[in-house]
């Protein structure tokens, strides 16, 4: 990282963002902090991170500036028409927040306007990996910038240059595909073991020694076997990435049957009531489709 | 285990059973063998084992009786109509290839009339853990019977009992369930990301480390972007599993869309022409399908 990058800009200092925001203060950046519900920055002012009323000082005192915001909505609102206006050229804008790949483009362009650099870096891991620094960082964008920051990413946990601007985002949805999908796969199989008279914990157990292991059946394995629906992630934020997949299939003519399918399935878990519940309640919509 | 346990017979030492006997050898049990085409003994049979002509003189002299073969027809063929006359009492047979539930339920039916015991404890992880030692074993059938072969189980990899005669079968079945929802969802990630302008490869190394990760994406991932279809698992084979998973399904009126979906994009990749490549090109056919 280049010696002159000692201060990083944090902005959104939600139930990722504020983890991260800590994990990069632990590693000896210097941290300055705007959010828009200013309370929830006072944790990060106590261990030392300095906190901005006015988003023009931070962007005028941050040579590099991290969002971790809550939608497309939200990144265009912030990061073009509140930061765009005052930076200044050299400084580089990683948004970590997880938007389309057209989103991503249009902040690119945006910024490129003031001779700034900008880098989509969507991340995958959930709070734990955020509090742990153990995150999936997918980045697009210049891979000299990449560079310049990757111990800023390294504060968060792996990062991987994945492409141009955007391809941080169409990696990030390539994952969301992969983690739909797998939580239907994980509900159909523990639906399968239990009905036809096998213990569905021990089933779980013994697959996660084999082919069928991994982050998904662990721990929405485990959410469902315990039935604990309280939400990491929501049902409702996962059919918004399963529309934004199709969607992207769209634009770039595939077809992707299983995704298809999947997407059909949370719309159907949504409108059941369940889209506040964690994406692996379409394990119960799932299994109410056989009592029909 | 029982101290009166000290020589396994071991019958089809094929692709998995070969390492699999090797390793209970290895593991200082007394191995004794016999396959369908003796040839493929001679390597234990250097290593020790004690090889057998005639299938009865194997059981009349192998306490415990392993089995791993092709399909349900040979497993009747060979546990109940060669192996179950010459059984006595206290003797336990495992079949640890896999069968559908009823071929399971059918053979221990069939041996409890000699007052032999059975568990079926088929296995996930293909040669490389079947050479390792890492397999998972999923064992259906008696917890007591189950306790006194734990070591022989160890000396192949991880095993659980999951349930009553059958359930290992059940266990298996809602493996594969993952395995080929699992390889559907890794490649239409994978043509996503491809299509929309990122690096495939650089997306599949750091989804690795976030909630898609597994071993799927890491074996077929690779598999898919290295264009290396050799079969480990054969598709034909893949599309058996997801027909036995279908037909469970119905035997216990289960609606399972996504493994349906699934069953129905593995018979037209087996129909395309691809049933000797590996099930990892379930992708091909998938890929194909936005060129229409």
């Amino acid at each position: 990282m280049s010696s002159s990058i000692k201060t990083v800009g944090f902005i959104g200092t939600g139930l990722m963002g504020l983890p991260m925001a800590k994990n990069i203060l632990s590693k000896r950046f210097k941290l300055n902090v705007w959010n828009r519900t200013p309370d929830k920055t006072s944790e990060l002012q106590k261990k030392g991170a300095k906190v901005f009323k006015d988003i023009k000082d931070l962007v005028q005192n941050s040579k590099v500036i991290v969002s971790m915001l809550a939608n497309d909505d939200v990144c265009k609102a912030i990061l073009i028409k509140k930061i765009q206006p005052y930076l200044k050229k050299g400084q580089i804008v990683i948004d970590m927040s997880s938007t389309t790949q057209n989103t991503a483009l249009e902040i690119g362009k945006a910024l490129k306007k003031k001779k700034a650099s900008f880098l989509d870096a969507p991340v995958s891991g959930g709070t734990i990996g955020a509090e742990k620094g153990t995150l999936a960082i997918m980045v697009g964008g210049e891979k000299k910038i990449f560079n310049n920051v990757m111990l800023l990413f390294k504060s968060m946990g792996t990062a991987i240059y994945v492409g141009k601007t955007g391809c941080g985002q169409v990696a990030k949805l390539a994952n969301q595909t992969i983690v739909g999908i797998s939580i239907g796969a994980v509900s159909e199989a523990l639906i399968l073991a239990e009905a036809a008279g096998a213990d569905p914990k021990a089933v779980r157990e013994i697959m996660l020694h084999g082919f069928a292991g991994g982050p998904i059946l662990k721990n929405h394995g485990l959410r469902i076997l315990t039935k604990n629906f309280k939400p990491g992630g929501k049902a409702s934020t996962q059919l918004k990435d399963m529309n934004n997949i199709i969607a992207t299939a769209k634009k770039y003519k595939l077809n992707l049957p299983i995704a298809k399918k999947v997407q059909e399935l949370y719309a159907k878990t949504v409108k059941s009531g369940r889209a506040n519940l964690d994406h692996s309640a379409l394990y119960l919509f799932i299994k109410a489709l056989s009592r029909q």
